[in-house]
């Protein structure tokens, strides 16, 4: 390709006076009365677009140049000159502009340039990527995953595919979706009528995973430090600015670990990939401070700054009891903590991150180990100012005995968990991990309200539009 | 953590003299009659295990070291020594091991150390991990993925994620699995007797998704450069060595490109890939030269130093016919290649990587951009000596009078497509892209002759263990 990206452009890659090709849609048109127009092309590569200033001496001026409105696309080539035009370090004086895609009917283009509802975008997904708002988090959003994927491999851990499609549905973490092959229209059925699945693809009963952490986990235990990065499942009637149907996960699970190391990862995890943001995003970020929340780009820096806070969960719930402060939710020990509780710790009490470890066994999962209290398990959650839980986990009950205890507690049957089990039976070491929601991940950095924003084709009851 | 992985300690990056721990499993251990044990312990980090040298001095030395199984899982503190034996650089002069974990029943531990088939370990997906050949498919698998990551990062390309479930069974790609919360036992019926998909979660029928493409052009058409990765489905009754239900897939989209860009992304692509492997993960690539194919390394060597050729699909077809070979297909312009055509155009005829460009419009997709002769599409396949394809890509149809031409021939109706219409109604530009399977590519940089054993936990027909 012989063109350049208004990136590169604007980044100074290229020498003023040299001849260059931009590629890329209009996002406005302004013409002067002394006969020239200034086009602000767009390709995505960042924020900016660059300007074109187009003289009516060439040939399609007229005909072509004036009838240019926003979303058609168009390559220019011309002359990159310095800027004399506020906030612009380059544009272009353009010797030729070819339009090559026209907007049907510019009036009724869905995103002609004007300030649009962010709930209107969400009506139109394949076009809203063409706006400032979407392409911003775009942006952020690939610099986030780049940035969690690197942060992972200088820390010696790798990346493992964990299933989508799995046949148990003990994994505990929520509903889930059924994944089959028969004909709904002439379910095949035993013969006592009961649905057949033996005639199902995989010969039984399939769902959408909720969770890799239990895969993962043999992986732990073989090559000490690994994550998971991809999509999982909750068939939740929740029809929330915070929940997704689909969504991505990221789960690191380390070996020889216990929660104090699983708190130490996340807490270098999350300011290292907020450091990325603003140091690969700034315009995206700067635009998000303007327009959606006022400290996007300050209450990154300060979350990166401060040492993240500890508390037991015992201590936290005292600290909420004294506080004299009225929940909507009372508070007392056993509680699961409600997102208020949550806020109140992270925002007013400690006002920075904190790390709530050691929670009730009775509101936590089977896998999570064990105190030596015997009421509660070593659990952690990651609190943040301005979004409350932004990670979840856990070391693992690496004692047969202990785990084989909680499952039958829990009335779950030892069988359906016999792999699991078989690494407490081999060679079982201590091992920890956590789970990170991306999207809300994306949503916090961002300051989005709705999680749907922030995801190019959100999945949610009754939503599972392109 | 205060431990220190194997990988760092065999790279040389403790001094020899330091005091260190290392932590993982037993791979063997043998006794020497002068009262000392070798034990070889991996962790994962790195094809090959360190050696600790425990003298019989070790207060645990008889009741616990000559104990010591293949897969127990150990502490061990000493000093770092330069070994005196061959093919190692560094051992540990043990001062102390602790025995974190025991194997119940050493005889009958399925990973025992002796040579597995590769079939045996399959049925063991949650132990396998622990031995060579699956360590190291996994350490590569995670060095090819995160240098597809890194380099579509340095070429400015912004990660997607499409989504999973899709509710379009329009992309006829393949046959698609079905996703639902609808009460089979019981499911809601419309008055006709049909089932009634309006209860369904998503108000209507949902697949999980064969290819992002057709999304993720979307993005494409607003921030020029953009890539997926991630999993797609196919329920396809086929029980082969090349296929899975579920597979991890790599569709990079660029906006302003024509086949012959997309043609050198994926040379470019492929090569970055295979140096990365060759730099980053020489000791696992030596064991499956050493193991599973002999060419292994030399292969991805001669890969990266050759141009790729590229030929038309009509000239290819003449040096078919001309080749005098005897095929077991036949071969005539307007045929789909089959294996063995590709093999032969790559292995014997170029002797190097092909691009076969312009096929018959009949075997190929809707969206696929028409050439001039009208009978032949924009489309490509990269063919690799020893695989064969491994690369379907294609330029697409831009130009919406040409695109509803080709949906109505096809029988295809517009309403399905009106989002994918809209991006050539507004500002519409030539763009171009291609598949790549993530999990084929592990299998052919291996050598692995079954997918099965590439990914985690393969699903298949009647396959979704774990």
């Amino acid at each position: 390709m012989t063109h350049t990206s208004v990136a590169d452009l604007l980044a100074g890659k290229h020498q003023v006076g040299e001849q260059v090709t931009v590629k890329g849609w209009i996002r406005t048109r302004r013409d002067s009365k002394a006969g020239i127009s200034f086009l602000a092309v767009h390709d995505g590569s960042c924020f900016n677009p660059i300007q074109a200033v187009v003289p009516n001496k060439l040939n399609n001026y007229d005909n072509e140049i004036l009838r240019l409105t926003a979303g058609c696309s168009v390559a220019i080539t011309g002359n990159l000159v310095e800027s004399q035009g506020k906030g612009q370090s380059f544009e272009i004086q353009a010797d030729e502009v070819t339009v090559i895609g026209w907007v049907e009917n510019p009036d009724s283009y869905p995103m002609a340039a004007k300030r649009h509802s962010i709930e209107y975008l969400r009506e139109y997904a394949h076009l809203r990527p063409r706006t400032n708002v979407i392409g911003a988090i775009t942006r952020v959003r690939n610099c986030l995953s780049q940035a969690l994927h690197r942060f992972f491999h200088e820390q010696g851990f790798y990346w493992i595919s964990t299933p989508i499609i799995t046949a148990s549905d003990c994994e505990g973490a929520g509903e889930m979706f059924r994944v089959s092959t028969l004909d709904f229209a002439n379910l095949p059925r035993t013969e006592n009528g009961a649905v057949d699945f033996s005639d199902d693809f995989f010969g039984k009963e399939a769902f959408l995973t909720v969770s890799g952490q239990l895969n993962v986990e043999t992986y732990a235990c073989a090559l000490s430090k690994v994550y998971t990065f991809g999509p999982t499942f909750r068939a939740e009637n929740s029809n929330t600015s915070r929940h997704l149907a689909e969504f991505w996960m990221v789960e690191p699970e380390i070996a020889f670990a216990n929660l104090d190391d699983a708190a130490e990862l996340a807490e270098k995890m999350l300011k290292y990939v907020f450091k990325a943001v603003l140091d690969e995003r700034r315009d995206d970020m700067e635009f998000f401070a303007q327009r959606i929340q006022k400290d996007a780009i300050t209450r990154l820096e300060s979350f990166i700054s401060q040492d993240f806070a500890q508390v037991d969960y015992t201590d936290a719930i005292d600290i909420l009891i004294q506080s004299g402060r009225k929940f909507e939710y009372p508070v007392q020990w056993g509680i699961d903590m409600s997102s208020e509780h949550e806020r109140y710790l992270a925002e007013e009490h400690f006002k920075s991150p904190v790390v709530v470890k050691n929670y009730p066994k009775d509101i936590k999962a089977f896998y999570m180990r064990m105190n030596e209290d015997g009421n509660t398990v070593a659990a952690m959650d990651v609190l943040a100012p301005g979004i409350g839980e932004i990670i979840g986990g856990s070391q693992r009950e690496e004692r047969l005995d202990v785990l084989d205890a909680r499952l039958s507690e829990m009335n779950l049957n030892q069988e359906d968990y016999s792999w699991y089990r078989d690494l407490r039976r081999y060679g079982t070491v201590p091992h920890s991990g956590f789970g990170l929601g991306f999207d809300r991940l994306v949503t916090y950095v961002t300051g989005m309200q709705n999680i749907r924003d922030v995801i190019p084709f959100p999945r949610a009851p009754r939503l599972a539009d392109y």
